[in-house]
């Protein structure tokens, strides 16, 4: 960074914010696809797992199912390597190789792979010394590496923060985007800059994330249970103020994989990810075994009705509007939108654990559902339509342990001062 | 129990060890059944929830389809009601009067019902002045409550210890059994003794409940979900130097219900759930609603295999043998014999939640199994037959992330020393 500015001198000091920001027009809505790392980890065990190895077979397996199994028409796109997939040492020009054994057709042909299925194909690095998990990170390496990933044709990159210094983050994760921008192709850039910086104990300059990456992440790596999820709830909801206005079309914030379908969530825990999910307006990453998930979460992570609410083109991150005894309500601002009235998606959730479901009754009017032209409210799990509700409705939902009922309320126009 | 004394005089001076032993014959292997509570809790709102209210009609369609689903047929017997059966107020003679708009055909119809179907019958009452929900407990009264149980042809009595004192419980929960006996109506007797002294800061006397209860309850009440379960297994695994030694045929540590099926649980939580109780020797007392189950909880519930490892006649309570780094060992005596030499049951449980399956190896040497003649070893859920292994064979299972394995290793005998 420092030589650049050496090298090109005065005439371009008007250009450091123009070209530092991201500007590559994508991630419009949250990005979705399949990312590898909850559900298969750093098994590089070919031998005797060769299956779940982390290797282009698993890639290209899970590239197939998202087509054939429906995924990709529902709008998930990027097939996204994580953690793992290099070799230990960089090359004797100092690029990046893919590990020899596990990636023996290299990941241009992987990428390749993945277009011609459709799809997009996304990466990980990490800005330190070394991955998370011990493999070569880019510093040093920052312009090479970009350019690698550019002639590789990747379409999403995810930049890890281990092994690195947070306060060097403000200039570094800036500094690799703009390399990425300089191949002249297009991608997603995926950020862990604010989670090591609150780590660190640093307040994130979340004016410059927003206009550097399309995704970041705030708090923990999610785990395979039910207090993980809950965990990441709690960390939005408790934080909301502080994040909510940071996310919109091209800049999200990534509460981190879909985790539906594994080991640890029941039925009702998955509903309730996919639904709370939608209303952080967040990335749908789904990190799952497509070739063994059951048919019925399989359903949720397909479900159109969610997925919509999550893809909504206002791109207003939701939040927590309630909070009490357990029962809490979340609620998003979407599309369509009748004078200076949102729509909004209503998600219920009840976080007890004494066996039986509970009721909540509330009107349209006490969640800030206010147009007197009334809501088209329906179910988004359940094949229920309340119809058209005026603010002052109660309505009642009994919401399972541990589960969710979520509702879309479509703001209805004024059919009186229509023009017949 | 002063009064007794008192009006017997000296000639039973000798009468009180076995005037208030149990000595009912019950029980010789843990019961098994289906208990309301953890599902459908205290719901007595029968005009807005009908269906799913404490009323007799709950506990009449509970009752047919333990016998229709095939619940009965692998092992499950009785019908037990709990909490908020009763009317506030006693009768006029002082007898407890059951809800006359929730059971309006009385306990005793009910009884008859559960018994015309092939089942047993339990109900619910509480030492103290109230049960736990604040309907009238059996202090005071408790010759006449043992004696209304008896005329109702009750199986099964369950008595908690909300509204008492732990310190007469060593007094009273004695006294109320000797009552029970004296109606000559066998009735298996679930007591709350040890887990309220505990709350207490007491010290449990095993060699009295044991005497005078089928089971009791040593820690607390089990809620629908995962952590709950896990604070369960790990109240059994730390305490097991005190508490396993009291169990055995007639006198069975109850770590509370089974709540597969539920919301809170996944798949491979409740496998481990029942393969835990199993080695545990727990009473298998399911709480779901038997009408909605979904069939592959249905069919861990119905695991003949595991049944069989609950209901072993040895009776010997198992034991964690192992605890490291997430991973657990489970191991419990069973039959068949061989010599000096008993064959195990051996579950294998990943407390991990790091999302992929982790591989577990051992011999059977390590796990204790060491009959020179070796084990017939196989998985209880999978289909897979490991064959006749000696102690040197080193056995590996993979175990998914909240998940669990579970062997049977039955001893075999000598076969070198048959005589042909």
């Amino acid at each position: 960074m420092c030589q650049l500015w050496l090298l090109l001198g005065a005439v371009i000091c008007f250009l450091p914010v123009s070209v530092y920001l991201l500007e590559n027009g994508l991630a419009r809505t949250p990005p979705m696809g399949w990312l590898a790392w909850e559900r298969f980890r750093c098994n590089t065990d070919c031998k005797n797992d060769p299956d779940n190895c982390i290797s282009e077979q698993l890639f290209r397996t899970m590239t197939d199912l998202v087509v054939s199994q429906g995924y990709a028409a529902v709008g998930y796109q990027y097939i996204n390597v994580d953690d793992c997939w290099l070799e230990k040492e960089r090359n004797i020009h100092g690029q990046l190789v893919p590990d020899r054994q596990r990636f023996p057709s290299g990941m241009k042909s992987l990428a390749d792979y993945v277009h011609a299925k459709g799809l997009k194909f996304g990466i990980y690095q990490d800005f330190g010394n070394y991955t998370c998990a011990g493999y070569p990170g880019i510093l040093g390496y920052l312009q090479v590496d970009a350019e690698t990933f550019g002639s590789w044709d990747v379409d999403y990159v995810k930049l890890d923060g281990c092994y690195a210094h947070p306060s060097e983050m403000d200039r570094g994760y800036p500094e690799f985007g703009y390399y990425l921008n300089q191949t002249g192709k297009a991608m997603v850039y995926s950020c862990s800059w604010p989670v090591y910086q609150i780590y660190a104990g640093m307040q994130p300059n979340y004016t410059a994330i927003i206009q550097h990456c399309n995704l970041w992440r705030n708090f923990d790596d999610i785990q395979d249970s039910w207090d993980s999820v809950q965990s990441i709830m709690d960390y939005y909801g408790n934080n909301q103020d502080t994040v909510v206005p940071n996310s919109g079309p091209g800049h999200w914030n990534d509460p981190d994989m879909l985790i539906i379908g594994n080991f640890g969530l029941s039925y009702e825990q998955s509903k309730t990810q996919m639904a709370i999910w939608a209303i952080l307006a967040a990335p749908l990453l789904m990190s799952v075994d497509l070739r063994t998930i059951r048919p019925e979460y399989k359903a949720i992570l397909q479900n159109k009705k969610i997925i919509a609410v999550d893809q909504d083109p206002l791109g207003i991150q939701g939040r927590r509007i309630y909070k009490h005894k357990g029962i809490e309500i979340w609620s998003r601002p979407i599309t369509p939108l009748y004078q200076n009235y949102f729509s909004y998606a209503i998600a219920f959730v009840n976080r007890r654990t004494d066996g039986t479901p509970s009721d909540v009754a509330v009107t349209l009017k006490e969640l800030g559902l206010v147009s007197p032209t009334g809501y088209r409210v329906e179910d988004l799990y359940e094949d229920v339509d309340y119809g058209v509700l005026t603010p002052q409705t109660k309505i009642k939902v009994k919401v399972n342990p541990s589960g969710v009922v979520i509702l879309r309320a479509d703001v209805q126009p004024d059919f009186n001062r229509r023009v017949p």
